[in-house]
């Protein structure tokens, strides 16, 4: 099952700018910096309070997020849903037929991934998340 | 401050047949269904783990969720914090000279709302919500 909103995927066009609207608005913090694949994005993620977002910033003019800044100037990309069991989860939506992004999970250094494709899901792309432990300093929860 | 992911607001065509499909892959059921002031649109809110999702279904061709049907085919269209005091959050936007939709805060029955200018946010439209209380049968969440 899914559990909690991991984070939501912002495309912007200067993550620092973005991070300053951000934290002056609303508090927001960095946790985690990173460059994508081929130096073609990078992501910021932040976060206030429980929520978390990731600042998706394009460094090129090819691949997905620079279209999406192309054609909509920036913003909701997509949501990101924690589960326990990725795997579990790509099963079931394979057996039901629906149309994935990734039929694997990537495993990234600190997490599993795979996106389900915008088409299966009321045209909203969905990426399913199993992280090895939560976001540094990100307080714990416990549901009661 | 903002403190949690209250919901994601997401357009669709058909709300039944969206919570259809959300339910059969991720096992969303319903928390409460409204419609929208003079049938222009209905909401139908549902809830997976701690995850809560906000349909819109625009009812007539008028308003900006059926806009946003025709331009885009629907999907994410805003995302909505929580906070314990939206007037001090609006107070500190409006000081801060950010575009936002409502000045003051729209009392509904269950909770004030009101809606920050996407110009203002990266092109994100944010709702900041401060309920009365938390959605019917949503687990406590202690915060540790």
């Amino acid at each position: 099952m899914v559990n909690k909103i991991d984070h939501i995927g912002i495309v912007v066009k200067d993550a620092d700018e973005a991070l300053k609207v951000y934290s002056e608005m609303f508090d927001f913090e960095v946790v985690e910096e990173m460059g994508g694949p081929g130096g073609e994005f990078k992501t910021v993620l932040v976060k206030a309070g429980n929520i978390t977002l990731e600042f998706l910033q394009p460094l090129t003019d090819e691949g997905s997020f620079a279209k999406f800044l192309k054609e909509r100037g920036g913003g909701l990309h997509h949501v990101s849903f924690a589960t326990n069991n990725i795997k579990h989860e790509l099963k079931t939506l394979k057996a039901q037929g629906r149309k994935l992004i990734n039929e694997e999970p990537m495993s990234l250094p600190k997490a599993k991934r795979a996106f389900v494709h915008p088409s299966a899901a009321e045209n909203v792309l969905i990426e399913l998340v199993q992280r090895a432990q939560p976001y540094p300093e990100m307080p714990n929860i416990k549901i009661t």
